[in-house]
């Protein structure tokens, strides 16, 4: 039996259980579960197998047990894996047992979030595999779904992947649109260090091998490259060697990231893993 | 220029804005845009064009106009299409223009909607253009994103799918697991009908014939015929037809949704438009 | 000692609990409970018992219990009757007892809801009684008050009716209003053909026999007969019969609703139970 | 036509407008207004009549066009009376004009709320007049709808009540079962001094006249007369003249009310005009 | 060891336990604790002191604890004193232990809760001490942080003060502003005995020995006597001696209470003790 | 007349209007403002002076519009300064006008805001004043109001402060505690470099010279050197030059801010200005 102690720092609850109580109300709505109320006893109770139906990388665990237990504290949730580990179809992932309906009716808000959450871990690793045999590092963007960033962004180190900012307010990422108000890499650069305090990081977007060296010039911490052709982004590394972070963007897919990897560049950044991941097929099986 | 009037009702601003201001709260966080506050003059203004960056099907806009506006009602919104339309790469979405900090700082939460439900009307209309030979409608699932829930079956309608239940509560639906504690079909048939109102349909799943002659002899509403073979599923419509309405369910994607409909089954049921979907590429450029 | 488990299924906490939780705060303001914090001392503890006041139907002890286990954890709560019981005027209804503090400032919320619905439930059974020597059922409306729509709906099950729709998005129902501006029954039926999903009933209200009969042509699931004088009630009834479900709608009371009922019509719509049932009187006698 | 300035002080919207979100919210659910939806065209405009069907006093108007004007705010509420108004079966209450989708969306909720404070209104209004040959006050209770306090007992004050404490914080009751714990009427008074602030009036509930006399002696502001027969009421009264408020309580209705007010009572409580209020019937009718 | 049963009546964590989330959602942010969840291990336990680390009086224990509950419910908090008691330098106010992650992650929310709470205690009870000659008892006012008034009163009561008005519905203060736009105390006066309920008691600010006298031949309940020099509120305590509560305000401080007392005043109000009181200095250290 | 617009970045209303309602409904309990509704006619006008009573730096101004914009939309606010600017006691800050009560309502929570942010700027700019000798920056701490933090560090940069973290979340900070259980400030780092993202600075506390040795030779990005004597901090500096950003921390105010910038640090760390800045005295004058 595989050890069911995550391998990625958890969450805590408080973090998290705003959203499910919403999840859980969206889909009880007014009436309840009519299927459910009318069938199960009130006494009834069952076990169910948690399991996965495809190969991957699980997340999500801790997240669908206080699905279980918001709805009823009386449900057992034991994990059988822990988040960040690898399963193949038909894993079994955890068995929750006790009440029959609260069972029955928590199912699909649970199954929803292990599934998401779990393709974006699995997408994340497909990533990581691909650059394996390179330094870099797969990191995410903040194309995530809105109102599950910290969800999405945990489901990514599960993944292998490291986070990037989480918001607007963590550091400063100088982007065209920036550049084009202020006029330049300068003058953008010398306004953010007038104001900005000294935890924040400051990366500047460059699609040009002249504003790269401006960056550089002005001893930014971190240059994104984005969508430069493999050649320029070659040149762009070999520049920024030693002075800056450097980072890839731009349409990076498991079957295009080995390529950039092979630039040298310090960083993937993949939106790819949380705005477009397919879920992960897992399902719930009632034994009894 | 296209219609700015979408092709699907659309829905109230109370139904979604809540969702959207904590979207917006957590892309700002506690510090709000460091970057844009930085080098952005607080009188400065701008204009914007919302493009597609591929073809397809849009649904979102009146989502991403609220985000705007939400943040500064000052920005102008003028939609260059309406919901429900479709568009090649490049096709301008909408002007956005007025002072340009909230311009910037709502770029994200704006584009992770607008994509995210668009990708889910594309999704939907290239199941629905599969299957248009036969008469077929496809539905959605219950597989949606956590609090999203209204939205992306708003974006399914934009796709030309039809929705089915929004939540435990407002249809019956009987499923396998139901049946394993109920102990049969006309058992768990014969308890809904003693406590639900009249205005529920009741549905049953079954994957064999003999329990889709169990539930249409007890002349239920419709039957969700589940991961049947096609020539197994040709069987049940067949036994069905004129006694119940029709659905199939089980991995249908766009390669094998013809092959499903050619069935002659009513109803296609389709998690994958709305668990799995990839985001359209959409993107804000500013114009000034 | 009657039975404490309830004659209905019932709700889930995160149904309601944030409804408790507004209203325990509404009523212990800023300041808490200042006659109980002066007089009570803070390791007192205290019994006490819930009765009944007068003769009624029970419904919302699950409801009181949480209210009280809300306010402090330690509070125990012993129901000796269950929801959806008929109690005479004294009956023991729950024993509560721990901390005295909490048990007086908790008693006015859960009294509040514990009468409002039980006054629904025996406002309810009393319709029901008078109709039981017809067929007929007896359905709620929409005429609930704001926010508590799920537990007075659960109420009017404890009194043995059944519920219409719980929202507007949970079936079609083409009222007066709706035909004037389509133009007429059979153009509004067919819009609603046009975009409502399979599992969504369509019911249509009519007010004279003919607009009846474009009803039953169009093979709606149900009629809503609005303020028939009895005889025109009578033949509508025997002209829907076998074609759709009959619902008859308009100030009905319990003195009126037998003669309705006679009629042969399936149901009974009674806004009288929610939105002027007056509250059954029940009290918490300290007794200790 | 009648002055549509309300003749009591109106409360801020922001003291309701999250209730009445919430009671929309409720009432769209998911999916929305279906019929509407499908029924009515997106540009349709339509103009309403807001009528009462009984005699009764109006409040909660300002309330009602929040609803509307929340949905959607183009749409016009003007006003034909104000609340605290006397009004005739059949009288115009307002009309209501704007695009026809919010205006049949928003009805159900803006009647349920509009009904239930005009009920509100009503009760006391009559409870009033029926004391009006004596100089005693009605007053109301905490037995309000949890939730909707502030509304409830502005519709009090709409109906010409006063009110009594809003909750537990804002004034000292000392009610039976404080006596209880404490010990007796000395006891509990002087607990309440030593901590309660100056701006905090004390009341205590008595049901014999010793009681009475021993919270006289401590000099309390007001005594809550409870469940006394008219000649125990009476000689209470003159007992406590000129030395404490005097307020009777205990089952009081439109027909007991003259002859507890006869006694010279200062007050009447009267729980019955909010939590077992019959509401106002009101309706909507479209005059496209 | 002193007894850690505080000496003030605790509130219901249902009053503050919002704020509380709302605090630690504001300080993990989207990511949570990067320092502590990189570097402490997930089965990490400890144990740690809460700590006084200058001289004061306690108040927010119970509220400390509730964080790290909230956190993580395994964690134990014992407290050594309670709010209300007077501690030194150094003093031990609590043991925290359980796992070491939460422990570390919840230390500055209920640091900054406690080291607030305790200042206002501290200030409070300095004012008090000053006071102590005289029979003048030192209350607060309106002038608390936004969302957290019924904690900072709470610590006014545990630093031995009571409450004024908890806001502006629980009594009437009559201000000059008031009086300004009703012509005069008279005019103000009676327009509130017109509206008000008994249960409300009647202030008047006055700063002029006839606007008093006014006010007292109207047999307000109390007098606020606003910034007055020593001799004329001296004069003013004469006037008003039997006939109303006096209350003296306008930039009392530790240093000037006690000549304001000395006036026989019988209540000093005292803004500086919510909206100026520096924090007492707490820390939690980690002892393994 | 000086200038209006603020010399700060101003926050999004959506960033704190959450915590206005919140304060607003506070202030106005369940009954609202029971003197202004009983002495202001409902349609009395008025206008105020908005002024400081007291020298001070202006922090709130756009937070004390959106108040009273809040309670009503037509009330007006003309500032007549911005955030940022110092003024003298008696300087005009802004105009309000229109409906006298939302005006007289609304003021003392547009007060307590204003008060406290400008109190949080005005003790910023003092110790931003005493360090003006020296290159030194002043930096805010996480010791601020549960629930306000994103204001109050907008106060602080209002004062000529800078931010440091704004949470858990935004960047590694390793302090003592963290140290003991990783065993030193090796593994610590170590452990922090495996885990976090790349946009995440590191910096360490230190009170001892060979910790801040083992950080230097870590090139961590800044050491926080805690409550060091003045002239360990003074090697501290010398031997971090160049290597790392150093923050001195411990106890610092007004009157020993200038010692420590003496020293060559880059920073202060001061918890004072956020948890015990006492408020800046500001008031609102009718003057019609």
């Amino acid at each position: 039996m595989s050890d069911p102690r995550g391998k990625v720092a958890p969450l805590y609850p408080i973090q998290y259980d705003a959203l499910l109580r919403r999840a859980l109300r969206e889909d009880l709505g007014r009436a309840g579960d009519l299927t459910t109320d009318a069938i199960v006893p009130v006494d009834a109770v069952a076990t169910a197998h948690l399991v996965a139906r495809a190969d991957g990388r699980i997340a999500g665990l801790d997240v669908a047990a206080t699905v279980f237990h918001m709805l009823d504290p009386r449900l057992r949730f034991a994990p059988r894996v822990g988040d960040g580990t690898d399963v193949r179809a038909g894993a079994l992932l955890a068995e929750v047992g006790g009440p029959a309906r609260p069972l029955l009716s928590g199912e699909r808000v649970a199954l929803n979030l292990l599934g998401r959450l779990s393709g974006i871990a699995t997408a994340t690793r497909e990533i990581v595999a691909a650059v394996s045999p390179y330094p870099a590092r797969v990191v995410c963007t903040r194309k995530t779904t809105p109102g599950l960033r910290a969800l999405e962004k945990y489901a990514v180190r599960a993944g292998g992947g490291r986070n990037h900012r989480f918001g607007l307010d963590d550091a400063v990422l100088i982007k065209d649109n920036h550049l084009a108000i202020a006029g330049g890499v300068r003058e953008a650069v010398e306004r953010v260090r007038r104001t900005v305090g000294h935890m924040a990081k400051i990366e500047v977007e460059v699609d040009r091998l002249d504003q790269l060296q401006a960056a550089l010039d002005l001893e930014v911490d971190a240059v994104l490259l984005d969508n430069m052709p493999l050649d320029v982004l070659r040149s762009a590394v070999d520049l920024a060697r030693g002075r800056a972070i450097t980072e890839a963007s731009g349409g990076i897919r498991p079957d295009t990231a080995a390529a950039v990897a092979a630039t040298g560049v310090d960083l993937l950044s993949v939106g790819w893993i949380t705005h477009s991941a397919p879920a992960l097929d897992v399902a719930l099986d009632v034994t009894v």
